[in-house]
This record gives structure tokens, sequence and C-alpha cells, in this order.
């Protein structure tokens, strides 16, 4: 029997913002395996395994799910959001290169809503123009690329999305992120914090960045830094499509 | 009667990548409103009127349809991927700050799979670890601009997804693009050209930045610039997790 291996976007947490491309490959699947949280998003069905894993496990996750698929089974693996920012899919083909006898499986990938999208779709249209993603995590990168990337990002006006922005084992981060961006000439700029977006307990707040308190953010939240030109507009922001 | 304005994404062609909630939307719209390629992937059906309009005229439709959500139909303004990213959102907001009488109208944005998401799934994880996106129309920006960031994007090495590439009008755009990144030093770095991503057209090629010819690239290719740590691992390329 010939496996396959889907590696699927779940998107930010509504059930209606799952795509029927992943909604089809949940539906064919043997086995289910992501970090415990997305996969208790997954229905329970007879012929259903479901891998449970913690969120540092990734690459053995990666490998596990190629070895299913090797082996005949269709396996997915979930992500929330995209599965291709900041998650994943990029696990998976890392596992993948190691091993040239996993080259032939089937694999593809399912896009997903990722979470600064539904985030700035509750706030407005903060991505209107040119932007940029950073994962403020540095697990897997020093921090000095993130200040870096971050003085670029605001030198060359990017509205700036923040994944992973804090978690307890690093609360100085975010703190540090906002004060780079500060001294970067971005203190005036708008600031969304959505945090659960498109979930029962969302929240999303908008205001200055120097207003913001690292305290107000955790790894549920999704962080947009918006450009220096984004305006009001009733109860929204936006960026203007023009740019001088 | 109280009417309602959503702007829907419809994901980047294929219809499995349309999400539930915008499909739930176009099924109780009165109206939806559009560029006419977009409208004509909407269902025709009793009671649904159709307002196609040319791909320059987006604050003329932004304004027919909140006049119509303010006379109390329920509209739909379409656009292509998410609406947030380079789309009709923004139009929306700048019409809407422009007249206070419509800033009670209800508004909801509905994100989509945006074209550089199916477009780094088909090539592997291109956008797994930082990355930005840049409209390289100049139509609403000065080149300058455009420029500026092209330089700061290579600087950070963020893997970039360039939108608009190539039109008739502006046909030296994406040349220019690709000389000043290569003159950033990115001219080694892997290019996934993708041509009407998850359509019956679809055609992905990947190779290094200075093999690109812009013959190869119009308004329907999105093109990801990748980081320079980007690798290939089978058939698939992917941006590592880990940056140094």
């Amino acid at each position: 029997m010939k496996g396959s291996l889907c590696i699927a976007g779940l998107g930010p947490g509504n059930e209606d913002l799952v795509t029927p491309e992943v909604r089809s490959a949940l539906a064919s699947a043997t086995d289910v395996l992501g970090y415990t949280p997305y996969c208790a998003r997954v229905e329970r069905r007879p012929g259903l395994e479901i891998h449970a894993s913690d969120n540092r496990e990734e690459l053995q996750r990666a490998r596990a799910a190629l070895e299913l698929a090797a082996s005949g089974r269709h396996a997915v693996v979930v992500s929330s959001g995209d599965p291709g920012v900041f998650a994943m899919a990029a696990a998976v083909f890392e596992a993948l290169e190691g091993n040239v006898a996993w080259h032939q499986i089937d694999i593809r990938v399912l896009p997903g809503v990722t979470a600064m999208l539904a985030a700035a779709a509750r706030a407005g249209a903060p991505l209107g123009h040119d932007f940029c993603a950073i994962n403020l995590s540095d697990n897997l990168k020093p921090w000095s690329v993130i200040e870096k990337r971050l003085r670029l990002a605001a030198e060359a006006d990017f509205a700036i999305a923040l994944y992973n922005p804090r978690s307890a084992s690093r609360p100085e981060g975010f703190g540090n992120a906002m004060a780079i961006l500060a001294a970067s000439g971005a203190g005036n700029r708008l600031v969304v914090l959505a945090r659960a977006v498109s979930s029962p307990n969302e929240k999303i707040s908008v205001m200055p960045l120097r207003d913001v308190d690292p305290a107000m953010v955790d790894m549920r939240t999704l962080v947009i830094v918006c450009n220096s030109a984004t305006r009001r507009a009733g109860r929204w922001i936006y960026a203007p499509r023009c740019a001088s």
C-alpha cells in the first residue's frame, strides 16, 4: 500500500477558517500527528490514530510522520495557522533531507490562514501595504539576528507581525523588541495585540507602541506593529495603499 | 433593514481553499462586488446581484459597497487570496474614513489563504523562517520606496515574497528588482516562480536568482526570493528553522 503525508494548517482557531482541502485530508487520514492542543482540534473517529506530542519535539514528530507514510499509512501533521509559517513544514523537510529513502514519499503541504491574517482582519487592514513576519522565539536563532531584523524592518517602514512574542522561559525578549523598535523611531506607530484570535476568548487591542506593556502579551498573542502611515477610520485601522 | 459589508478573500484560485466562513457570507449576500475575474468565481443564484468592475477602480468599488450596506443590503467585496494583503480591505477603510455616516456600518473582514502561502506550500517551506512581502506595483508608491525596501530586506536575509511582479504597463520593474537584489548579495539565493498557483494552469519553477529571466514572470506569478540558508531536500526546498 502506498502511503502519504500531508502537512496541514488548521487556521488560527475557528473551525470556519479550516479549508475544505484540510478537512478532506483529515477525513481520509489514518494517523494525525501534532502538538497536543492542535491534535485536540481534530475530531476522533474509528480508524484514526492521534499522536499528540510536546511543542519542543518537532523533529521527532516529523520523522515519525515520514516513517508512518513510508510504511503505507496516510499521515497528517497538523499545525495551527499555516504549516509553512514558523510551523511543521520546515521540520518535515529537514527530516526528509536526512534520509533519501524518504524522498519518494507522496507529500503535500496544505496551506491555511496564518495568525497574522486573522489578526489583521479583526483590526482592519494593517497589512495592506508591505510587511514582514518575524518569529521572536530565540530557541533556534541568536537574539542578535532578531535584533538586526527588527532594526532593518523599522528602517524599511514595514508593518511587522511578531510571532511567538513572549513565553515563560524567555519573558524579556518582547520588551527588548519593543525597546529596539522605539529606538529605531517606531515609538509612535500603532500596535495591534491580538490574543487567541478567532477563538471565543479573542481579545484585540490597539495602542501606540510606547504604551505597550509586555505583561499584555503572551504566547497566544499575535502582535502587529503597524507601518508609520497607518491611520484610524472609525473603530478600524488601515495601512493606506499610497506610500510617499 | 440593517445592512452589512463583508470584505472576503477567495484564496488563490482552487475552490477547496475557500474558507467555510467566506462560503457562508457569499450564500447570504445580496450583492457581490469585485474585479471581474474574481466575480467570475462566485456562483450565480436568484437574488444575488454581481457588480464586476476593472482592477483600477478599487476606491469607487469600495464606496459602492459601503453605499449598498448603508442602504440595508448585504454586500460582499471579493478579493483573491486574503483581502488584507494588497487587496480591497485597505480601499474600503480608506473610503470609510472619508464619510463618518458610514462608521456605524456592520463590517467584517474575512481572511483567506494569500498567494504566498499557497506558493510556498507547493515549493516546500521557503517561508519557514522570517520573511517579508513587497508589492512591486508602483501605481501607488514611488519606485524609490520599493528599491529601499528590497535592499533592506536583502540585508535582513528575509525570504521575500513579491506580489504583482510585472505588468504590461511597467515591464521593467521586475528586472530592476532582480538586479537590486543581486547587487545586494542575493544572486545565489533560490527563487520560486509560482504562476497561477492552485489553478489547473499552475506552474512552479525553482532556480537561482541569477538565472531568472523577467520574461518568465507575469502578473499571475507570485515570486518568492528565498533566504540565503534555504536548502533542497529531494524535490522540495525549505528554510531551515535554525539561523546563525
